[in-house]
C-alpha cells in the first residue's frame, strides 16, 4: 500500500516526504512495512548529531551549518529533538521557529519532533524519521538534541558524527562532560568564541581528551573547532571537520562498526516492544497490575514475580 | 545459604551489611534469593532522592542533612551514585572522601556506587542496595545523584521524596529543569543562598511551579527551601519539609501509588534481563551477531529481523 508513496518519496516529492514522516512519527503500525523497504534504500546520507547544554547556541549553529552545506550543494535535513519531559509530554518549539527562514529552500527539510512520551519512544521515532530522510536522498541529516543526558546520548548515537557544543566559561559543564558525553564526541565546538575564555575552554577540552585512555593511537582524534554561530565564523571549519570524520569512518571501516552497534540497539529496543505486546496479549493488563500491586505491598517479591511472568509468557527457564 | 547473613544484617551487624551490599552491588546471582527475602522485610525507611547540576553543592548538603537527621536520632544511609559513563565505566569518588568525617558513626552508612556499565545496571543496583539498607533498619536512605538527565530521573524515581538542588544564577539550568526534572521534584532547594540572586531563583522556581498544570489542587505543592550547605543554614527546614512530604504521601495514599510505579518499572527491567538471557540461550551470540550484521549491511531490515528473533525465542506472533 506504500509503494506509490515510497516511489514519490524517492522521486523527491515534498508532500510524500511530509506524509511519510508523519506516519512514522505517529508510529502508525502500517508504516513498518514501508520502513522495512526504506531501510534497504538508505545508508547513503551522512548523519550528524549535535548536542550540548541549553544556551550553547546549538540551534543557531545548526542553522548556519545547514547554510554552509547548502553552499556545498548538499541536500540537508534537520531533525530537532526537543527536550521532552517523560512526565508531561511538553515540548519547546522555539528552535523550529528560528529556522523558518530556511523553509523556502526545496533542498532543506526541517522537522521538530514532538514528544513521544518516553526516551525509548523518542529515540525510536528519531531513528525512523532519519531512515525516511536517508531513503529520500538527503546528503546530510542533522539530529539536534537539547541538553546532555542519557536520553541525548541514546538519540545522538543514531548519528555517525557527533558534535558536542560548549561555550566559554562553563567550568561545571566541562566537568559534566567527563561523564557520558566526552567519550562519544567526534568533534567539539566551542561556540560563542568571541566571549572571554574561549581559548581556555578549548585548552580544557584538549586536556580532557588527552586523559581519555580509551582512545588508541589509530583512533580518530576529535578536533576542537571555535565558532561564532551568530556571525557564521568557524562554521566552514566545522563542516570541513565533519567531512574529514566521515572520510575517516569510511577508510577505517569504523562506519561498519557503528552501523552494527546501531542495528543491535535498535533490534533490542524492538524486541522489548515485542515483549510488552506479548505481556499484554498473554497475561493481560489486569493480571499484570495485580502482580505489581502484590510486589509493592510486599506480598510477593520482584524476582519471583518476574520469574512467574516470564514462565507465563513463554520466556521462562532457559 | 543467606539466612545467617540476613539474621546478622537485621541485628544491625555492620560487617554483615557491608558484605550484603557488596554481593548485591556485584549483581551476584546468588544474592537474588536474599533480595527476595529482604524485600519482604522492607518498606519502613523514608527514601529520599537528591539531584541537581554538578557544582550545586549536593554532597555538602547531603552531609549536613545526615547530621541533622542524626540530631533527630535517626539511622541514616547515603547511596551516592557517581556520574558514570556508559562508555568508559569511569566514576568520580570525590564525594565519598568528603563524607569521611561521618564514617565513625555506627548509625550512619555511606556507600558510593561504582559504575555498573549501563544506566539500567546502575539503577537496578541502586534499587537493590536501597532494598538491603531498608531491611537493615535505616530510618532514612538518601540517594544522591550527580547531574540531571534521564539516568538520574530513572535512579531518583526509586525515592519517595525527591529534592532538586539548584543555586542562584543558573538561568539556563532553570530552563533545563522545565524538561524532565521539574515534574518529579517534591521539594526544591536553592543552595548557596548567600550568593546574590537567591531570591530571584526562588521566585523563578515558584513561577515555573505555578505554570505546572499537571499538578492538581489536592496535590503536593513542592516547597522551595533556601540553604547554605557550607554552614548548615536552612538544613533543619529542609529536613522538616521532607518529613512533611512523607506524612503527605502516607495520608493521601500516594505512597502506594509510588510503590506500585516503582514495582512496575522494576519488574519490566527484570523481564528485559530475562529476555536477554533467553536470547543468549536459544539463539546464541553468534547467530544474533549475524542477524545484526545483516541489518547493518541492509541485507535485512530491523523489523523482519526482530520478528524472526521473536519467533525463535518464543515470543513471536501473539
Amino acid at each position: 500500500m506504500f509503494d506509490d508513496l515510497i516511489a514519490r518519496l524517492i522521486a523527491g516529492e515534498r508532500r510524500a516526504l511530509a506524509r511519510m514522516v508523519s506516519l512514522v512519527e505517529n508510529n502508525d503500525p502500517a508504516s513498518r512495512a514501508a520502513l522495512a523497504q526504506l531501510h534497504a534504500l538508505g545508508g547513503k546520507a551522512h548523519i550528524i548529531g549535535i548536542t550540548g547544554s541549553p544556551g550553547a547556541g546549538k540551534s543557531t549553529l545548526v542553522m548556519q551549518l545547514v547554510r554552509e552545506l547548502r553552499r556545498r550543494d548538499q541536500k540537508v535535513a534537520v531533525v530537532a529533538v526537543d527536550p521532552t519531559s517523560p512526565f508531561t509530554g511538553g515540548a519547546i518549539l522555539g528552535d523550529r521557529i528560528r529556522m523558518q527562514d530556511l523553509v523556502g529552500d526545496p533542498n532543506v527539510y526541517i522537522r521538530s519532533m514532538a514528544s513521544r512520551g518516553s526516551v525509548g519512544g523518542l529515540s525510536s521515532a528519531t531513528r525512523d524519521v532519519v531512515r525516511v530522510l536517508d531513503a529520500a536522498g538527503f546528503d546530510t541529516i542533522i539530529i539536534e538534541t537539547v541538553g546532555a543526558g542519557q536520553a541525548e546520548v541514546e538519540i545522538v548515537r543514531a548519528a555517525q558524527s557527533i558534535v558536542v557544543v560548549t561555550v566559554p566559561g562553563m567550568g561545571d559543564d566541562i566537568q559534566a562532560l567527563k561523564a557520558g558525553i566526552l567519550e562519544i564526541a567526534d568533534c567539539f565546538c566551542v561556540n560563542k568564541a568571541d566571549r572571554p575564555g574561549a581559548d581556555q575552554t578549548a585548552a580544557e577540552l584538549r586536556m580532557l581528551l588527552s586523559l581519555d585512555t580509551q582512545r588508541g593511537k589509530e583512533d580518530w582524534k576529535p578536533p576542537i573547532v571555535k565558532t561564532i554561530a551568530a556571525t557564521g565564523e568557524g562554521v566552514p571549519q566545522l563542516a570541513d571537520a565533519l567531512a574529514k570524520h566521515l572520510a575517516f569512518l569510511r577508510a577505517s571501516g569504523q562506519i561498519v562498526v557503528r552501523g552494527e552497534r546501531q542495528a543491535r540497539s535498535e533490534i533490542l529496543a524492538l524486541l522489548y516492544q515485542h515483549l510488552l505486546s506479548r505481556l499484554n496479549a498473554t497475561l493481560g493488563a489486569d493480571r499484570f497490575n495485580e502482580i505489581v500491586a502484590d510486589v509493592a505491598a510486599r506480598r510477593s517479591d520482584p524476582y519471583s514475580a518476574t520469574d512467574e511472568i516470564a514462565r507465563e509468557i513463554g520466556i521462562g527457564e532457559n
